[in-house]
């Protein structure tokens, strides 16, 4: 059963040399379009997406009740249900599937999981669509990050896994020379990879598929089985992956318990239960720092635990060669999916002084103003803020845009816009406010949603030490810095380092501070409280599974 | 200052070649040879060695008191002081040291490590009687061991280490074509390798350099301060290392309190204090299973800890193509230190009804007394006793082998041999008992020190059974198995790998289910109780450092 390795061999092949390079490398092409995907896709994921709407989800899978209350952040009930199995139906269903995969070889395992990533990019359309639909996210976006680049994560984890596998001898002769003419000792030594166990991702509502592949993938190539726990908001997106997974389990000679979905509901939670479990040997967590702590110091005895929690990101603002550039940039990196991205900026840290432009010295209003103009034209027009800014995964989100606006001082208010043709849908533009570093109540707190404050400094310095403060104390996962002067900037990135942050410089073009990109950018530094592992990296694999020896004389 | 790197370039080579390949690969001679280590050396180590009794080791080293309790197993007190600072001052020295040494290239820090290891090589002599007047190994062992097999190890870690740190690019530049004919989006990447923080290795007294080595040498080449923090028992070994890890950063430019020596007094560790410290983020622990849990549960937040706690290690005997070969495979096994290793064996399981052999059927008793006998021939001399058992590290063990003797069957009673010239040496013969497998009262628990138990099963299912369930349960990092059936070595493969118990079958030359060879064996699989981790693989170093990344638009 290595056919599926062997077909996909190239594609392993381009993720292993784009891990080792870290320049651009992609499998997955990011446009939409019907040269790619085939004409009709659009349209057929449409439908199908459509003809899920009010119905079981149809789905061959353990669990006698079927579940779900999804609603579309767009202004719609999902009223998709799905099968849902207790934990103690999941555990052992997976534990029965558990031998079967860890027996498999390196190669078979591999290649069953890059051709559920190719068979996932098919459906990146059906997807698209599913991820729209629960994150609330714009459509192209849910199509790039909840499809190609979700499936680009996912096969970058396949191919840290296959490299630190192929890492261990299958076999070696051990030959120890002896003195004084005897004959060497020899040693017939093979090694198995043994994986851990159990391994239990637990996904997110704004980004479902691409922060919970990485772990689903990595564990899953390492011989574990793998229960996917998708958030209750958004379990569509995984639902149609575990479909997926278990499809090409089945069709490869596997139990397809190899792969299960965890289905609940917010009022009847699993994951602690599950977390907890004696059998659970890997934790995959995206989500709160409250309950990534939980989760942290509650898994069960010796489990691993992978967690990518959230943060307080920052942009400081020295100097700016393009002033414009600089305010575009931000605006857009503010108004993206209505500021839900771990990655995007909250504070913007601006020396009360102002600074020094190419449109000579501004103000520290004239900073604020400009940012905030920027962001007033590029979500102006309804029909673009839809397709930027999306609507907001969920109420507490929208409840926060107005608990805050109450306390803070304004700098451009937000309101919510119209989405044509979907009336309910929940939308808030982004709200700005400002702030002095010194009263850190509101700012010093992650803020998550369209919630950003321009912050007045001392200086630049001030600026640097209160992004690093907050990112070793409240977490960050991006920090991002203007200035003309490389003394600063080389400051900056000592600093950032330092505490876990990946820094960008002087962004001004049509990159942003909030992309990562696959096989280049490593996601979240794992050294600040903002996660503890990074996706994906070597150390994101290696301890997923372990190298068991057998070893006999050898034969003279 | 690269010029270590250099200078030790083709060591670093071989030692990255052989991790690669698993076979038998050594950098530090393992013959206690004039000819290699020098003519005069094993006197002057002697010499060396007497100079350091009853007198203040001489080292620059934070710390106003001096404290030191040692004494040999051999029978005399060291009374040799060292400094001793507080956990407030070793941590603050340590805090100050981190720049500096972060900062440094891959290379230097790399550098500085082997020539570390090389010039540990030179002392290995001196190493050898510190090795042996703490842990009371024999003096051939305290060589091997205590010397060149630990220098290896550590070696073996610094070159994970350097692998891994050189798995991430120092920089590339990122293109990602655009379409319709535009240019290129292009970023100059760079990535930082960024250590964790302080790292504590907490030793043991049995093995204290060959155990404290790898989690030192990988948390130092990975950018991270180190605390030595040896057994009040057996200092004098881990303070010439850490004496001489100074010397090397010293010369290297660097601040020597990159790496201290934590002393403390058995009636006041400070173990406890360093591994909740909240500036501690790594910690490294060998010892028992008791403390071993306590430092898993109590590490500061977010701290990584690497454990080799202990485990019931088992043979499996189903049938033998050499009785004799077996008999006194397992005997040396079981004498060697006193079983005092941890890879040592306790348990030989043996069907109720016997076994097959070259000599025919044999009884069970014949099997146990075949072992016994073969026990009493290679230590009923004296001076071949004191060579091969050495004496026992700690009165507890002593202690141990008295208790279990009142309430075990007996097979081969234990008693004290005289040693020439060591009038108060600790010693006891290896003590053997019988057991039934129903009973696990005494054999189901780790009876550390030269205590072992034949139990008799029901067949050789039973005795694999019972062998992996204490693996599981208990841990154990070794097991065995004799047998002439490859049905049978299969099935045994299969169980005891799923148990994370590295497996050698039917050793009767001069190859020991206890050795553990660096570069080829994984020391500990972290796959069951006995240890959350290897020694040394790539998991052991991976998460020991970070990448961070700083990106910026690339010049046009």
């Amino acid at each position: 059963m290595q056919r599926f390795f062997d077909a996909h061999r190239a594609m392993l092949d381009g993720a292993l040399k784009a891990v080792a390079e870290r320049t651009y490398w992609s499998a997955a092409p990011e446009v939409p379009s019907g040269k790619i995907y085939g004409e009709t896709a659009k349209a057929d994921a449409e439908a199908a997406f459509k003809a899920y709407i009010g119905k079981p989800f149809e789905m061959d899978h353990p669990g006698g009740r079927r579940l779900g209350k999804e609603e579309s952040p767009w202004g719609f009930a999902l009223g998709i249900t799905y099968p849902s199995a207790s934990v103690d139906e999941l555990i052992a269903a997976s534990r029965r599937a558990a031998t079967g995969w860890a027996s498999a070889s390196v190669e078979v395992r591999v290649g069953v999981c890059l051709e559920i990533v190719h068979r996932l990019n098919r459906q990146s359309f059906l997807i698209a669509n599913a991820v729209q639909h629960t994150s609330g996210q714009p459509f192209v976006m849910a199509f790039q990050a909840g499809g190609p680049h979700a499936q680009d994560r996912a096969l970058e984890a396949v191919a840290y896994a296959y490299q630190e596998m192929a890492k261990v001898p299958a076999k070696a002769r051990w030959e120890k020379p002896q003195g004084g003419g005897q004959e060497p000792l020899r040693m017939d030594k093979q090694w198995r990879i043994v994986p851990r166990g159990i391994a239990v991702t637990i996904g997110c509502s704004t980004f479902p598929t691409w922060n919970s592949y990485p772990g689903m993938f990595a564990s899953l190539a390492t011989g574990n089985t793998v229960i996917v726990k998708p958030h209750p908001g958004a379990i569509l997106p995984l639902a149609i992956t575990v479909r997926i997974c278990r499809d090409v389990l089945k069709e490869a000679g596997f139990d397809p318990n190899v792969v299960l979905l965890g289905v609940d509901e917010a009022t009847a939670p699993i994951s602690k239960d599950l977390v907890k479990h004696p059998n659970v040997a890997i934790v995959d967590f995206t989500g709160s720092p409250a309950f990534g702590r939980w989760v942290r110091d509650n898994a069960a005895r010796g489990a691993q635990v992978y967690t990518e929690e959230a943060g307080v990101n920052s942009i400081v603002i020295d100097s700016a060669s393009s002033f414009q550039g600089m305010c575009s940039n931000i605006a857009f990196s503010l108004a993206l999916y209505s500021g839900q991205m771990c990655t995007a900026p909250q504070n913007i840290f601006v020396p009360r002084a102002g600074i020094d432009t190419d449109e000579g010295h501004k103000s520290f209003d004239e900073v604020a103003r400009g940012i905030a103009g920027a962001v007033e034209k590029l979500v102006g027009k309804p029909d673009r803020a839809a397709a930027l800014l999306g609507t907001l995964q969920s109420e507490a989100t929208a409840a926060r845009v107005k608990t805050v606006s109450e306390k803070a001082k304004p700098l451009l208010a937000s309101k919510p816009y119209e989405v044509a043709g979907s009336p309910g849908a929940r939308t808030a533009t982004p709200a700005i406010f400002v702030a002095e570093a010194g009263d850190p109540s509101l700012y010093g707190e992650e803020q998550f949603g369209p919630i950003s404050f321009v912050v007045a400094t001392a200086n630049t310095r001030e600026a640097i030490d209160k992004a690093v403060e907050l990112a070793r104390t409240k977490g960050a996962i991006t920090g991002s810095i203007y200035s003309t002067n490389e003394a600063v900037l080389d400051e900056a990135a000592d600093r950032f380092a330092a505490a876990g942050v990946n820094l960008s410089c002087n962004l001004t073009g049509g990159i942003f501070v909030n992309q990562s990109a696959a096989f280049s950018d490593y996601h979240v530094s794992g050294a600040n409280p903002a996660g503890n592992a990074c996706l994906t990296d070597a150390a994101f694999v290696a301890n997923r599974f372990r190298a068991v020896g057998i070893r006999r004389p050898a034969a003279a």
